[in-house]
């Protein structure tokens, strides 16, 4: 991957920032079709989630006793740290973990209401 | 797309095949950490999510009338009617749809058992 191919994935940052702090959308998928921007914002969600290594880091830090964890925790998926931390930044760019730096380490925990957005669109019981 | 290409995507119908008539893992990811085996199967179906314009295919579906839609229905997203027709065979592919020909065209419905299991493992209430 070329330097200008980089610099293109951190122009994303502003829109994922803007993610966590506010509720996705959307209705069930069964309540009628998504629109363009929706689509957009979801699509993005579901891709984070769309790394097998990825989605078993974000179950680690899901399931860690005190609904936190940092690169130190979780570190046993059989890639490098460097790599674990890239992973949990995709999560966090996409809204999907929220994180907190405390001395040595940044720890990371699910943002609650996003996760629980994607639940309720593929939610076919409403 | 060449037909080398085509035929490569059919390949990989089998286990397709067997995520249809198989309800999936998981536990809600809070539950514990996943599997190597079942953080791939369900990766995959976050993959299947995580286009625009497939996912607003997939709203199209399971929002239309009766429940099933085919290309002819649904083929108002801006792309051509072949590349519908290859969005939907990623969705079946995957298992979060299933697929029943009827005189010229493929009919698709939502896979319920699939998408649920999804909904169930991002579902931090439980």
């Amino acid at each position: 991957m070329s330097n200008s191919q980089m610099v293109e994935l951190t122009v994303v940052e502003p829109d994922a920032q803007a993610a966590e702090s506010v509720v996705p959308c959307c209705p069930p998928i069964t309540a009628g079709e998504l629109s363009v921007a929706d689509a957009e914002k979801m699509a993005a969600m579901f891709k984070a989630l769309s790394d097998p290594v990825r989605l078993r880091l974000f179950s680690k830090v899901a399931s860690h006793a005190g609904g936190e964890a940092c690169v130190c925790d979780i570190s046993d998926v059989g890639v490098s740290q460097p790599t674990v931390s890239h992973h949990l930044k995709k999560l966090k760019d996409a809204g999907l973990l929220t994180s907190e730096r405390r001395g040595t380490w940044v720890y990371y925990s699910v943002a609650p209401s996003v996760v629980a957005a994607m639940s309720a669109m593929l939610d076919l019981r409403g």
